[in-house]
């Protein structure tokens, strides 16, 4: 491996986000007064954090180190790698460098926030350079599940690293070239300090197939319910597969139109750049279908996570106001469900299934991440020193450290990392130097932030038992009851039909204020505490549950 | 086909549970004056059922036909089947029938509430039949991933049903007989009217490996590690998969110990009633095993479904008290996620990733359910008339249904019913000729039915946004405002950082209560609803969430 330089400043990589966790991904790399930063993506809400639309990475770091960042360089037009663009640039407004299809889907974010006048963007063609700073950034032609994924070569004083960004290995895709091998090749001869490779497929052994077998799939299905409508769920952003759903509906007779907000947005931004290719005028407008007979019709929708409020969803729940699914509807889930939606996804099928449509699974979807064969491939062209595996949980890190491992990376060149560490890499070692703030911001809502742990766990407690609320109106002089103590409570039991338990509830509240006031109690807190110890004690007594308890004293004068 | 009787009356099949859903089974059978009901299930919650233990069937049908109910027929010993028996016979006490194993878990749950001197049982050994008013019930031996598992034939004089319960077909059982498919056949030749069998794995191709390939697995993971700790995670009720353990631990030189309070249980129970060969004294307890090389211990532990309180997730989130993982470990899921579990299985498998330990999952697990062809060899044993899938959500019913149609049964004899449907069946025809009471009641702690559809809304809509409690106190006669508004919040934001917002939001709330005052409204309905009105307003547009308003109004006397 030849050396890259002389000098002593070491670069740093700093992982803001993205690290024991899928989604949120983003990664500075800083050299003296340079920062750059990979990504800035969301994440979804973990189960536990109730209400919260989704979530965003900390960028405490940056802003502290404003004058630093020269810019965002994105590898692909994903939510877990754009999504936080428009909340993260209203603290750090830096330019935003990336492909030709990730940056029109940027910009749709940032219509949407009224920031396209205050972002400086830059459109980067795969092969060209960006210098940022200290940092020149190259552009690799990648694969993935959507169009233009590019992998980063960061070249630094320091040496050189390249980040593969999400990808897979496709040496037959349907929309322009194959992952440039030679160029991670070329690179890799040069000497590489560090990869940073994708470790979401890190544990599935062998490789992952090419988008053209769904295409196959596609066919086959397309052949065998000639007489049923179609109807077929997936990504809305796996451009490529709307094309291959256009080709076979084309190839059958049959038009296709696309149901589901986010489908009609990011594939009519990919028609109107050329992404995909309709020259057989097959997309109609779901009016336009309407009057045709059903067995011509293919809808591409949303909806294949299950989630509720997308179009498949509503279709299954007959709730969607324009398509209503009949008996020998055939309903294709072109996805696999991610996990934690395993649940919400088997719900629709029974849903289907009640109906009478009949659903389909069978090599309708192939994964956009590269299998453990692939991910070899790329540590053999790429030839790295050190190993830093991204993107994926703790499991999958592992995972891509054991691939490591196995081809000879020694193991103190393995380096798994968490989110804020801050790694200090050179030629002649690599260490964890120190943690940078980092987290993740709960957005619910127009609020950003405004959710914290304190909120979230109440809302927990209250999900679990509910709440009871204690008033009572004490006189501000006298301490004397006004009137009360009642309790109102909702989410604990079905009140009318638990009288007697609330009735006793409210004697033993009662019970506790006057044992208060006659020792002439003043301090209200300790009024307040002594309810919450005598209603909780009761309650778990009589129903082993734990509602919140929330005593309110009101001062009224006389 | 042979005619079972000339009679008139009618064989009635009414499903309390189970179809439709995953657990919670229970079905009736009806000729003229008798009733059977073969298991009792629970259900676990739906992840919209917050806070809610379990679930157990409406039984409102069998208490208005207490008379004609003869006895409850357990075909084996897990939640889904037994889990309801002690709250069911609490509203319908009738004698129970089934297996020694599964009514010694049975009787673990009468001694819990105390029902052992109130509830009549009796063990029924396979091969016998026992008369239950109209009805004949044989118990046949089957396989499944819990011993002693009951397949019935119900004899009544409108014809033969055979109910398969949980089943699998092996072969080479590691306990006892193979499934008794010579008697399957020898009724099938009688004529059978109809077939109630499992669809769990239906939409599986193939056939359900025989239980002792874990056996085999576990061997090949013991020779592995020789160096490692072994911590094998598996369902408490596999009394075969741990049979399995203490053989692989006993070739291997290691002792095997027991952790988790379910596990513990069950397995104690087994090995009790000799279900369990442990001749070789492997069993060691926890304090025997602290002074062992960590290499020769085997830990068997529940929380193979990532089951917050299970021991594994304690070790995992290393507060468990007496057993601390370290790197090095080798911890074996021998299970399978249940579907809605992966997420929670997956963040236990991150937790011992992060530790250092090494998670292997790698054939330990075999599923307990038939797959396709075995549903088939049942079906080609049995020929029934009639095929009424049971046991399993919609998509595995109609799974089945197709299994069923592909060997020739008429479409019009394949019957997929919904709980509560009551169908009339017999030689002529089979038809639903109504609809019984039935449902889910919601157990919390110790509420059985306090819960109800208005709490589980409360708690869904607390859980999503919060609640806000709006207090104000009046004067009894004049309505004048003596104290408040005061406004407090519960999971909405984190007031400390949110003073304006909340702030503005008391100003909006004292201006709908002023101006109601002002017009000498009296009615405290109108104003509340003013309230609640402008507060939800004002939320929604500034941070476009939907708190629960909750106004309360005092009264006091001067």
């Amino acid at each position: 491996m030849k050396k890259q330089n002389n000098s002593t400043e070491k670069l740093k990589i700093i992982p803001l986000g993205g690290l024991d966790q899928i989604g949120m991904n983003m990664t500075a790399f800083e050299y003296q007064d340079s920062i750059v930063v990979v990504d800035c993506g969301l994440a979804f809400p973990e189960e536990d954090m109730l209400g919260i639309d989704f979530v965003i990475p900390d960028v405490t770091y940056l802003e502290e180190n404003y004058s630093k960042v020269k810019g965002f360089v994105i590898t692909h037009g994903h939510e877990d790698h754009i999504g936080a663009i428009p909340y993260v640039l209203q603290k750090v407004n830096i330019p935003i460098y990336t492909t030709k299809l990730t940056m029109a889907l940027i910009e749709k974010k940032l219509e949407e926030h009224e920031m396209m006048k205050t972002v400086k963007r830059k459109v980067v063609r795969f092969g060209q350079s960006i210098n940022l700073g200290d940092f020149r950034i190259e552009f690799i032609k990648t694969n993935h599940s959507i169009q233009d994924a590019a992998a980063l070569a960061i070249y630094s004083p320091a040496g050189i690293v390249v980040h593969t960004g999400d990808f897979k290995v496709d040496y037959t895709p349907v929309y322009g070239d194959a992952i440039d091998l030679q160029r991670f090749a070329e690179i890799g001869k040069k000497g590489v300090l560090a990869l940073l490779c994708d470790s979401t497929n890190a544990e599935r052994a062998g490789y992952t197939m090419s988008e053209r077998t769904v295409g196959a799939a596609f066919d086959r299905i397309f052949l065998e319910h000639q007489n049923s409508r179609l109807i077929i769920a997936t990504f809305a952003s796996n451009v490529d597969r709307v094309q291959q759903i256009i080709n076979s509906a084309r190839r059958y007779g049959r038009k296709v139109c696309l149901e589901g907000r986010s489908m009609v947005n990011v594939i009519g931004t990919a028609v109107e750049l050329g992404y995909i290719d309709d020259s057989g005028k097959t997309l109609i407008t779901l009016e336009e279908m309407a009057n045709m007979p059903p067995e011509k019709c293919v809808l591409v929708t949303t909806g294949s996570q299950g989630e509720s409020m997308a179009a498949l969803s509503r279709m299954a729940a007959n709730i969607h106001r324009k398509v209503k699914i009949i008996p020998g509807d055939v309903i294709v889930f072109s996805s696999h469900p991610i996990p934690g939606n395993e649940k919400a996804v088997s719900n629709v099928i029974n849903e289907l299934a009640e109906i009478g449509a009949q659903v389909v699974f069978q090599d309708a979807h192939v994964s956009g991440h590269a299998c453990q064969e692939d991910i070899k491939l790329i540590y053999s062209l790429v030839k790295p020193k050190y190993a830093i595996p991204v993107h994926g949980e703790r499991r999958h890190l592992q995972a891509q450290g054991q691939i490591a491992a196995s081809l000879g990376i020694p193991h103190e060149n393995i380096l798994l990392l968490h989110t804020g560490d801050v790694l200090e890499i050179s030629e002649e070692k690599a260490r964890i130097i120190g943690k940078v703030q980092t987290g993740g911001i709960l957005v619910d809502g127009l609020g950003v932030g405004d959710v914290g742990n304190i909120v979230i766990r109440d809302r927990q407690h209250l999900a679990q038992d509910g709440i009871i609320v204690v008033v009572l109106t004490l006189e501000q002089h006298s301490n004397h009851l006004l009137s009360g103590p009642d309790l109102i409570s909702r989410g604990f039991v079905f009140v009318r039909e638990s009288e007697d338990l609330m009735d006793e509830a409210g004697r033993v509240v009662e019970d506790a204020v006057f044992l208060c006031l006659d020792r002439n109690v003043t301090d209200w807190g300790k009024i307040k505490s002594e309810i919450k110890d005598a209603l909780s004690d009761f309650v778990w007594k009589r129903t082993q549950r734990r509602p919140m308890i929330l005593p309110i004293i009101m001062e009224a004068a006389l």
